[in-house]
């Protein structure tokens, strides 16, 4: 019925669950409610410093949702109308953005441990492949973008929205072996997106 | 006075409750914040493992939040101004949809009570009813919509925003006897919405 | 140096803290968070009861959070550009709206102490003060709206501005008599409103 | 590849980590979560009273959010196209400035500290690094902006710009001395901005 929806509407739902899920992460510093109000400048120190895995785990995320969120943002760059198929495919993957600051909270505080891990990396790979669906759908109904893409855009940006998804199985197979390593695989990225850029 | 404010803010704000609403749903996972920081593996997993009723309430809660935006923004599709009566309805609508992520933790930690059950259902009841006064309002009252809308989209709308109503009213009634059969009844929502799509 | 900033930025930075705001208010609710999980239905049901005064604050809140927003929904109906001093006088507005929640949960959990109603009001007080200012100095200041305005739309406005404020100055001096008094003088606020559009 | 990006995604994500930090700041009041539940109207005023620095810290910290918003409200009134560089820009300034709250509350509770106050000027120096390194790129890379800018426009923002991370240096090294003195000396932020834009 309506093949003819706006875009603007699932666009700023978008940035607000990105805006909200990134500023959330902060949660993985939730040690600190724990903490005495008396502490001299050594005692915070070291406590700050014990820390220092959770604000790495913070970092990690805000750069996995920056990509993502770049990710969507060039998806409706071509993307010009929307319908109800592909609004229920982009609220699936922004139902698992959202339990991102979740399963971060998790793989900081238990990081050493192969099921926080494991549930990260699957947290991920859940939302990097609606992303992918949510491409894939868009590009190929027609309608849905302004004009026909050709060809090279569309293989472009299936390899782009596969990067997170094929990193999530990567790391999970790591994390079966070695569970810090895994969820720290995640730092190639931002790396392979901007390669991306230039290939 | 004003038969003609525009439109835009007011669905700006819903997008940002939305936002919002959807992503502290994960408050439901609140269990977790009084785990020890000391958990081996097959601790972790066994916790992890107990909170899977949690995560079936933050699915189904993203569910009918999401329908609830689906219906919003359908309505908004022909919607095309607005005025102080309906921006009164559309608040009465949010206060119940901001209400969600703690009913929904209330239901996800005592959700065989009846009390918490109902209360949840009767949380979705008010704000349904909202939105469907919200259209009934607008679709019937000259100047909002662009053009005189047809008898046929009214009236598949009417339907449409009936759904979550009716659904709270059986899954109160099922909750008065079995709360847990109760509240999952809403995991029919999405399927009627897409059924409905086609009819 | 730029009286010609375009609104849409500060509209969407309001619409951002108002929803975020409301959505908040919930923290009203974080009595439950010391339930133990093991509750019966009688149990719980006197629970959620004792925490009706809760409920009953984050309604009106929330109604006054919407008549705030309502308020500055019509200002930007009338103005078209910003500067850098209606900016700030916006940050100032919303920095007292941030606080609404705060001061919603110290009213909903003390509402029987002088100190915790006059605060809540003095935080509804300084908010409309400076909705009320940011209308005079838009409404009065040229190039700031689209056309000029006549002398009619600005005294209403003025009026509907003034509100808030008046009704909290009423409900302080009512709370230093009777708190519980005091700060349910705001739910006259809605219907306040209501009856001016008329007027 | 993308050179031609539209601006308005960036905006809103801005608006809306904006909007969230802001109000995420009242968790600065965190320490009332602790209060019994039962206290008397003088009891509950000196409480109230000991947290006067918490609410100093709320204000400054919403103040240099908001300078920060409007110096990136200035940059996007010339930016008319974004690229994935200067998104990758803005996702790292961004990442600092959802830290704001966190870092917030450290030096709200423990501000007679070094290592508190480091933090947060530390943090604040990142975040406005990376808004001048977002200005100077966007306005020195062809087709950013609408038009060729002049150089004096270019050096006005550079100036505004480097505001708070002057600032912010001024606050470090003061803090090695004294921590209290360090973190207050950002209430000049204003003071500055508003001067600047006579100069």
């Amino acid at each position: 019925m309506h093949n003819e929806l706006k875009t603007s509407r699932v666009e700023a739902l978008c940035d607000g669950i990105f805006a909200i899920a990134m500023t959330l992460l902060i949660a993985g510093f939730n040690d600190m409610l724990n903490w005495p109000k008396s502490l001299n400048e050594t005692e915070l120190r070291s406590l700050i410093f014990q820390m220092l895995p959770d604000l790495a785990y913070y970092v990690q995320s805000f750069i996995i949702l920056g990509a993502f969120w770049i990710e969507h943002h060039h998806q409706f760059h071509y993307i010009k109308h929307t319908n109800l198929t592909l609004l229920l495919i982009s609220l699936l993957a922004f139902m698992f953005v959202a339990l991102v600051p979740f399963s971060t909270l998790i793989v900081g505080d238990y990081g050493h441990t192969r099921i926080a891990a494991i549930l990260f990396e699957a947290n991920l790979l859940c939302a990097g492949l609606f992303f992918y669906i949510h491409w894939v759908y868009a590009a190929n109904k027609p309608g849905m973008t302004d004009r026909a893409l050709d060809i090279k855009t569309i293989k472009f940006y299936n390899r782009k929205n596969l990067v997170i998804p094929i990193v999530s199985v990567i790391a999970i197979v790591t994390s079966l072996v070695n569970p810090q390593v895994g969820s720290s695989i995640y730092f190639t990225v931002p790396i392979i997106i901007v390669l991306q850029r230039v290939g």
